[in-house]
């Protein structure tokens, strides 16, 4: 049985996509199999990643594509071999549609999907192995994918504060649990933008004793603490904060990108044993220059890690309805997705946009 | 009373004393305290930051200066305020004895006195605070050091095989254990000379499931099995080597300091949530530049340690003991310093020369 939906969404036909020359249209959506589920789409969130992924940025993306993995609708179609989900529920998914999946993989056997080997991460638009076509993601109204990667959005979230964690919420939470954040621990966030502002969030409501957002300018302080961090070092405002700031932190989470970022500064502020979690990614990827002498004299380490596995999601969400949190975003009608797009770019999310698909979101 | 001996040792005068033209020769040890231990040294190890130090190589060294911090000898004094250590006892000196000792120096009260950030790690040649004096190391008949830095020497472990694991042991077994070698753990040694050997022979002594050496030549296949290894990787040897072994280790701890090693290889070397851990420095300390995607994929950490404490090397020695750890180390004459230093420089040592206070040694 053919389902009675045509799937539509904004398509990237070239680079210049990332400039707002999106097109909406129909396209096929992967080959149907038992175990995945179609999503009516309400909601998706957008991700600095998606604009990458329109302009080729990451490698050659196979057009058209149609972009956005932080997606949350409605479940409107089960495959038959698909315990968890059932037609009508909420649901949500993330960022990773092309692992293996195989039971051979350590990986995927461990359920750590977003770190499988033989698959890659996928930010839509990618190609699936064999005859099963093409993933296409949430910038549309109906979304395909394998039951896998799709979880329960719990009651008493709204969709519109779902849809931003499940990209940009996991890549800071999964980190921050993996590292102990947690009671006794003092916690840095360098840039507080969408990934930064999420951190904050995090990681107060993992119990950190101390957050403390790190920006450039002093004009985000106010944002910062009213997210809930507990102190502000704007290093553009204030020259003593290597000093005054030296060995007060326990974990430093950083979402800036920039080759030129102070990382042996930053190194500075960490205690014995502390960590660098780098999570923002800068075009080609290549970090500062690191002295072993910086690591070597305080024992620090400086790791990175790839968003989040389904199950890291789900964890995520239940403390997010737990600790009541609230992210900032700001919802914007799908069908000013090239404009939203473009506003992202241009640095005006505060701190993150989310697309809705007003019809379906009313339902 | 003034002690009925004088110490004398290896002065170096000038940067050229690395190469071989320290002077015997007397010198006034740091003013005595009741904390501190007068040591008649039967052995010194030759550590490779010796000749750093001679050729003021990691900064000014403030001549005349004599090396050496694996110390072991026979306590010949010791002080009023001192407990755990008493006249005759055998006892070592590892690298530390700069570190602040102040109660409210939250590393120094938690005993780890090798990364207090007042004070720094002193390979000898340092200048004390106040009026102490300077510090003076084992190239010597006697050593004067704070009794926090003397440990006991277990019965049953050879002077010989003691000394070098003093600073080349504990720097490696302190990262090893910190982070997690042991049952389970699939640990690789890149590098293996004076520290590599220390570290094949005590990540078998921790219980790691297996042990892998990586070095560049064939040719130390021989003995890096003989140490203990269980498997042996010869870089230049074996084209395939990179997918051979991808994702097979836990932990990579990594000797070698050349800027020109394939970072980006052994990194790939590491299964999801690894860690690589840099003890080698290079001169100037700058590591090889590092993509932040080598580490994402597979949520890998990159850290650094400073040899070891006390406390850490009291409890390597007691390893050593239980599980009979034999380094292999050729002994030479004190009176050879010089030519050892230089044989040392040449890459002859296999894998540590200790120098021998000969008519200590024997009483």
């Amino acid at each position: 049985m053919s389902p009675a939906y045509e799937f539509q969404g904004w398509l990237g036909h070239s680079p210049d996509a990332a400039n707002g020359s999106m097109k909406w249209g129909p396209f096929e959506p992967k080959r149907w199999e038992e175990d995945d589920v179609d999503i009516e789409i309400s909601h998706c969130g957008i991700c600095g990643s998606d604009i990458h992924v329109l302009r080729s940025g990451w490698g050659e993306t196979p057009y058209p594509c149609c972009v956005g993995h932080e997606i949350v609708g409605k479940a409107v179609r089960v495959g038959s071999n698909v315990e968890k989900i059932k037609v009508g529920d909420r649901v949500g998914v993330g960022a990773q549609a092309l692992s293996c999946l195989r039971p051979e993989c350590p990986e995927c056997a461990a359920g750590l999907t977003n770190y499988c080997p033989n698959g890659q991460v996928s930010t839509y638009g990618s190609i699936y192995p064999g005859t099963l076509g093409k993933s296409y993601g949430g910038y549309a109204n109906f979304n395909r994918t394998c039951s896998q990667f799709v979880v329960k959005i719990p009651a008493g979230l709204p969709s519109e504060h779902a849809a931003p964690m499940l990209c940009g919420g996991v890549t800071v939470y999964a980190p921050l649990r993996d590292n102990g954040c947690g009671p006794g621990k003092a916690v840095g966030v360098v840039g507080v933008g969408g990934l930064g502002h999420f951190a904050v969030l995090f990681a107060k409501a993992l119990a950190a004793d101390r957050v403390v957002g790190i920006s450039r300018r002093v004009s985000k302080k106010e944002d910062v603490l009213a997210l809930g961090a507990d102190d502000y070092v704007a290093t553009e405002g204030d020259s003593h904060w290597r000093t005054k700031h030296a060995r007060s932190l326990d974990i430093i989470l950083c979402t800036v990108s920039s080759p030129q970022m102070p990382l042996a500064d930053y190194l500075g502020l960490l205690k014995y044993g502390g960590i660098f979690l780098q999570v923002g990614a800068p075009d080609g990827g290549e970090l500062p220059p690191i002295n072993v002498f910086d690591l070597m004299q305080a024992g620090l380490k400086i790791g990175s890690s790839s968003i989040g596995s389904p199950s890291d999601i789900e964890e995520m969400l239940q403390l997010a309805v737990e600790k009541r949190i609230k992210p900032w975003v700001m919802t914007r009608p799908m069908s000013e997705a090239n404009q939203a797009i473009q506003d992202m770019e241009a640095g005006k999310a505060r701190y993150r946009y989310v697309l809705v698909n007003e019809k379906q979101a009313e339902k």
